[in-house]
């Protein structure tokens, strides 16, 4: 974990869509690299904001009032609190950037809920 | 500092090399685009991990042992502690991330100190 990232091969070898792999840690936070496809679910974090920033693809952020329509080489950062959903039409890769203690599903759970691991 | 980022955009809009511009924030992190030509100064961050992401163009970090050659779509966190001199010999341009507090010159000030400005 000490070597450069190069994020499009590191996504090449997660299979799973929504599966977060873990590239790296800046402090205590982790890097998470992940290909996602379909909807994910509606959640929040309570304690932290979530940092989404599109590598390949598009990637729809689902907010209650409005979407945040994401495509290579833009960010947004979902504040704490707020109910968001992911969403991609297409497959998208995406570099997410959150606490080490977040959970991807925040307050919903739920099957799609993962422990992500280093890769 | 709500909506999302396009990272080349604000890129655009910055007018010097090496002079930060925040473009959002990540709880007590800040989101820095950076456009950078030229060698920067050795310094380290004895409280931080620093994080670069190579957008386009190409960025080495030299470290003290070796150099970190990235691309686009690469990123490196530099461990707390680690002295590095990042060096473009084209014009890249650059997301780095760190604590809203950092300096980016670490501990070795000098002209190149910049106080980031939001974009």
């Amino acid at each position: 974990m000490d070597d450069k990232v190069n994020l499009e091969e590191e996504i090449s070898a997660i299979e799973e869509h929504w599966t977060p792999g873990i590239v790296g840690y800046l402090n205590d936070y982790k890097l998470i690299a992940v290909k996602v496809l379909g909807e994910f679910v509606w959640h929040k974090h309570d304690e932290t904001d979530d940092f989404f920033m599109v590598l390949s693809g598009r990637l729809t952020i689902q907010l209650r009032d409005r979407d945040v329509e994401l495509g290579p080489g833009e960010l947004f950062v979902v504040p704490r609190g707020v109910e968001h959903c992911p969403k991609a039409d297409e497959e998208a890769h995406v570099l997410v950037i959150e606490p080490r203690d977040t959970l991807n599903t925040g307050d919903a759970g739920g099957d799609l809920t993962a422990n992500p691991v280093e890769i």
